[in-house]
């Protein structure tokens, strides 16, 4: 007797990320997607990253317009490639097939990790897949307990949740356990960090994580 | 001879809101759409506001999902509705026929003053014409200097821009004159207050402004 089986059609976007994710796979390249609210430091965590790690990396700056990420990246002496969404008004997301566009523009041979810095905010850059191989959220302490409950699909996704900006935690009325509990909540799986990228407090973890994930 | 006028020929969102700004006008109510990143104060901003204005506010609670913020508004006692815009992937903005419907259903006829607190993020909110008098937007000092500069369209469409959690200002490296020339650059008449909702330091200045709107 045949036994149907209900399988999810992939969309184009979905189909493209597959491809992509599968690409580097085949390089040996680690593909890691950061997201976040704007401001949560994103691209410091970069810099200090590029900074501390003795590994070849890459960076995909995503932004409405402006390239002064990329430009701040790109002072590192590292390769970086700037993604626009258009002037005002312009897509609120980074989709796979600019992705797969910048890696062949980019030329990863020798790469060991790239990280996609996305569009700063927590609702629209979860609903696409781009094809990394983690998904990462960052979250500073100054925005609140209560943003996972508030934007559970970017939490959901990301198999890593940076908690930044823990330099300030004295200065605010905020429960760490809680934002904690509540991330934990959304995503019991995720792999909960603790960073300050101003003092430098918890990198530590945050690379050996990435360390765990290169495969050169 | 014939002159031919091109006019901008108004979308189904655009229209509702015009009809939104008028209906509200001719009851003499303010409507205020307060626009940010996720964490920036919002919801802080209203209580203190409810708190000091000798006047009747509602207030219209746009979030993805749950009902947190309007449960922390309606403490106060004031008339709250809730927009959920969907569960997990729901819509990043709202847009002017919910705020019809919620007007609708509210019941307005004694009220002076309306917050929308719109969906946390810098990007679509700013897309989408709900029929406000004022659209203000709110930016905290630990979101960084170049925010105004990444996310044009938000600071733009804003008469008013609040720049919030000053009394962290002594515990990061961010230079307030720079983040208020970026917001100038892109919206040179904007009307610039610096507040904290902990202190209260500038909120006077906020209220004067509301004051100075309220028709009743």
């Amino acid at each position: 007797m045949e036994i149907k089986v209900m399988q999810k059609i992939l969309n184009e976007n979905d189909q493209i990320a597959q491809q992509n994710r599968k690409e580097l796979e085949k390089q040996g390249i680690v593909l890691i997607n950061l997201m976040s609210s704007p401001g949560s430091g994103k691209t410091s965590l970069i810099e200090n990253t590029v900074k501390s790690l003795d590994h070849k990396i890459s960076v995909i700056e995503g932004d409405i317009q402006t390239t002064l990420d990329a430009e701040r990246i790109a002072k590192l002496g590292i390769e970086t490639y700037q993604i626009n969404t258009g002037p005002f008004g312009g897509d609120c997301h980074l989709e796979a097939a600019w992705i797969k566009n910048a890696l062949g523009e980019m030329g990863t041979e020798e790469t060991d990790l790239i990280f996609v810095e996305n569009i700063g905010n927590l609702v629209c850059p979860a609903e696409f897949d781009i094809g990394a191989h983690h998904n990462v959220l960052v979250l500073s302490v100054t925005e609140g307990e209560d943003k996972p409950l508030k934007y559970p699909l970017a939490f959901r996704n990301s198999s890593v949740c940076l908690i930044s900006k823990i330099d300030l935690l004295p200065y605010l009325d905020i429960d760490m356990d809680k934002i904690k509990s509540n991330i934990s909540k959304v995503n019991p799986q995720a792999n909960i960090i603790e960073i300050s990228n101003k003092t430098g407090e918890g990198l530590e973890n945050w690379y050996d994580f990435l360390i765990s994930q290169i495969k050169k």
